[in-house]
C-alpha cells in the first residue's frame, strides 16, 4: 500500500473530535448535552444577508474574480474607513473563510522549517496550518494570572531567530477573550520592525469588545504598512460561519501580489457566499448593539456563575465569545470525556473544549477548559451548574 | 521590509492573467472580445439547483461538518453508483471545489520535495498547487501527434525515483480534451500497483465524453482501492463553478483520515454551495442530454473550422470541452497579445490561453493555444474567422 506523508501524519486533530463520539453516545443513551465547545453563535445572520442570497437572479453560477467582487471589496473598504483601518479595495483579497487567508498568508510569507512567533494559547487550527505549510509554530506563554494579556516582549526577543518570520495574535484571543491595548500593539509593532517580521494580525472578532474597550488593528499603527498583515472572516461577525467568507487585507503590495498567485490557483471565493457578505454591509448598527448587549449578559453571568464554584479560576474576557477556565483538576482531557460519558444532572451534561490543544508547549494547559458563551443564558445557567456538580463528584 | 517567501515567488501566475490587460485595453477602444480562453461554461445552471438556494429557509448560517453535510455525502454516494463507481459516503470528504480537493491529496500523500508525475499539457493549476506544497511535478509529455494519448508506460518507468509518490492524470483532460481509455487506465493502474505509488484522477469533467464513448474512472480499478484518489467536482457537470464545491473519494482509510485532517483546519465547505449542490443531483438526464447535444455540435463545428485554416493542427477532443490547436507562428504568448493589442476584424477579435503554460517543460507547446469552446455557434464561427484572418497578416 502507497503510503501518506509524514505531514498528513503530523496534522494535529481537532482537539474536541476525539471527543464527538462520546456526545453522540451521550445523547443516544437520552443525555442532553449543553455544548460549551465550539464557536458557533446561536445569533440569528442578518436578515438582510439572508434575503440577499433568497432574492438572487444569477441564472449561471459563474465564478467570480479570484480577488473577489470588485462591488464587494469596494465596500469592505468603507466598512474598514469606518473603523478607522484606511484601506483600498485593492489592499483586499477575499478568501474563503479566514482559514483560507490564513493559509494564504502561510505560504505568502514563509518558506518550509521558518518559524512563526504565536502567543498561547491560541486558536488550535494555527497548528494545522502550520503543519501544511511545512513551517514551525514558536510559542510564547502567556498566563491565565496576567487574564492572557501580551507576554513581556523580551520573552518575545528571547525566541527571534534567523527563521523568524511574523509574529501572529488573535484580537480578541480565542480561547482566551483578552482584548490587546493600543499599547501592547505598539510594542508588537516596535518588535516586528526592529527585526523586519510581519505582524499577523486574525482580527475576526473585532467587534466583540466589551466594557467600553475599543479594538486597536494592527492595520492603524503609522509606519507598519510593509509589515501588517490582518485575517478576517464574516463568520462570527455576522453569524454566518457557513458562508466562508473572509480575507486578507495588507499595505504591503508585494504580499498582496504573492497572495494573489496563490488565489489564483483555486480560482475564486464561493459567490453565493459573496452576495451574503456584500448585502451584509448593510446590517444596521442596532443588530450588533443588540448582539453585543446579549454577549455582554452571557458573558458576566458565565463569569460569575464559575467564580461561585470553589476551584474554579477564571481569565476574564473583554472581548470575543470565549473564556479560559483552569479547574481543580490534573487532566481536562479525561475530565470531558466523562462529563459525556459518565456524568448526568437531571438528564443534561455538557461538552467542554480541552485546553491543551490550544497550546503548542507540552504539558500547559492541561487543567483548563475553553468556553465559549454562544448559547442563551438559560442554558449558561444549567451549564455552570453542571460543572459545579460534576467537580463535586469527579475523581479525576 | 520583511521579504515574502521563496515559495511565493516560485508560485506561478495563471497563463491568461498577465493577458487580462490588454483584453481590457482592447476592450476601452471598443473592440469586442470573444473569450475563447476560460472554461466559465455559459450554459445555465439546473433551475432545480437555483431553486434549493433560493428557497432556503436557514435563519442561522451555520458550518456545515467538516466532511459536508451527511445528507450531501450520501446521495452523492448514489450518483456515483449510477455511474458504476460505488463507494460509500463515508469514503467522500466535500470540499472548497475540486482545486481543494487537489490541496487536500498533495498534503496527504506527498512530503517537500517528493515527486508527482502529471502528463503534460496539463491544467495549469496543478503547478500552483505543488509549489504551494513545496512538491515537485514531473512532467511526461504527450503529443498532439497522438491527440495526447497516454505516453507510452516506459516513458513513466524511467521517471520514477523514490521521491516519486503519486501520477496525476485529468480525465478527460483538460487542456486536452483526451478521454483515457479503460486500456490505458489499467496500464496506469498496473504502474502504479508496482511501484506502490497513488493514482489520482482529476475526474471534473467525467460526464463530458463524446462518439458514444463511456468514461473509466479509476475507481472502477479491481484491486486499485488503496490506490486511486478521485478529485472531483460540481462546477462543469452543473455549469456551477461559482459554487465551488467538490470533493476528494478514495477507499483508502488512511487517505480519507489524514485528509480530514487537513479539512478541520478549515472548518467546513461552503453551506450555500452545499444546498445548490445537493439540488443538482436532482437535475434530470434530459438537462445532460441537452448539454451534451451542444457541446458536440460546437466541438464539432470548432474542429472543422479550425482545419480549413492552413498550416493548423488540432487535436480532436473526446472529451471535456477544451482543444489545443497548434498554429502556424513561433510564439503562442506573442500572438495571444497581438490579438488584444492590434488586431480587430469588424470590431472584434479573440482572447487565446497560450498552452505554454500548461507545459512542464520549458519550451513545450509555444506555438499552442487552448481554446474553450464554451460559448455559442454564431460566436465559435465568428472567433475562428477572427483567428483565420488574423494568421493572414500577423509577422510574429
Amino acid at each position: 500500500m502507497p503510503t501518506i506523508s509524514q505531514k498528513g501524519r503530523s496534522m494535529p486533530e481537532s482537539p474536541i473530535r476525539k471527543l464527538v463520539p462520546y456526545a453522540e453516545d451521550a445523547k443516544k443513551r437520552g443525555t442532553k448535552v449543553i455544548h460549551l465547545n465550539i464557536g458557533q453563535p446561536d445569533i440569528k445572520t442578518p436578515q438582510i444577508a439572508l434575503d440577499a442570497v433568497k432574492n438572487n437572479t444569477l441564472e449561471v453560477l459563474e465564478y467570480s474574480r479570484t480577488e473577489g467582487s470588485e462591488a464587494y471589496r469596494e465596500k469592505l473598504a468603507n466598512y474598514y474607513a469606518k473603523n478607522d483601518i484606511h484601506v483600498s479595495a485593492t489592499e483586499i483579497i477575499i478568501t474563503t473563510g479566514g482559514s483560507e487567508a490564513l493559509a494564504f498568508v502561510m505560504g505568502t510569507i514563509m518558506d518550509t522549517d521558518e518559524e512563526i512567533i504565536i502567543p498561547e494559547p491560541f486558536y488550535a487550527n494555527y497548528n494545522g496550518f502550520a503543519t501544511a505549510a511545512g513551517v514551525t509554530v514558536v510559542p510564547v506563554v502567556s498566563k491565565i494570572e496576567d487574564n492572557f494579556a501580551l507576554p513581556p516582549i523580551e520573552e518575545f526577543e528571547k525566541l527571534i531567530t534567523p527563521k523568524t518570520k511574523a509574529i501572529l495574535i488573535c484580537n480578541p484571543g480565542n480561547p482566551t477573550g483578552y482584548l490587546y491595548s493600543r499599547e501592547e500593539i505598539e510594542k508588537l509593532a516596535k518588535i516586528v520592525k526592529k527585526h523586519n517580521l510581519f505582524l499577523v494580525a486574525d482580527e475576526v472578532y473585532r467587534e466583540f469588545t466589551y466594557e467600553g474597550k475599543e479594538h486597536y488593528s494592527v492595520l492603524q499603527v503609522e509606519g507598519l504598512e510593509d509589515n501588517a498583515i490582518v485575517v478576517d472572516s464574516v463568520s462570527k461577525r455576522y453569524s454566518m460561519c457557513g458562508a466562508r467568507i473572509g480575507c486578507l487585507v495588507s499595505k504591503n503590495k508585494e504580499v498582496i501580489k504573492t497572495a494573489l498567485k496563490f488565489a489564483q490557483a483555486r480560482l475564486s471565493p464561493p459567490t453565493y457566499a459573496q452576495i451574503a457578505s456584500e448585502a451584509a454591509l448593510e446590517t444596521p448598527q442596532s443588530y450588533f448593539d443588540d448582539v453585543k448587549v446579549e454577549y455582554v449578559a452571557r458573558r458576566n453571568l458565565l463569569i460569575s456563575e464559575l467564580e461561585k464554584i470553589k476551584g474554579i479560576k477564571v481569565a476574564k474576557p473583554q472581548g470575543a465569545f470565549y473564556c479560559i477556565a483552569q479547574l481543580p483538576i490534573a487532566d481536562a482531557d479525561h475530565f470531558a470525556q466523562w462529563l459525556l460519558e459518565s456524568f448526568e444532572l437531571n438528564g443534561e451534561t455538557v461538552m467542554v473544549a480541552p485546553a491543551a490543544g490550544f497550546y503548542a508547549t507540552e504539558g500547559l494547559g492541561k487543567n483548563q477548559i475553553r468556553i465559549a458563551y454562544v448559547l442563551d443564558k438559560e442554558n449558561i445557567t444549567r451549564a455552570v451548574q453542571i460543572l459545579k456538580a460534576a467537580l463535586e463528584v469527579y475523581k479525576g
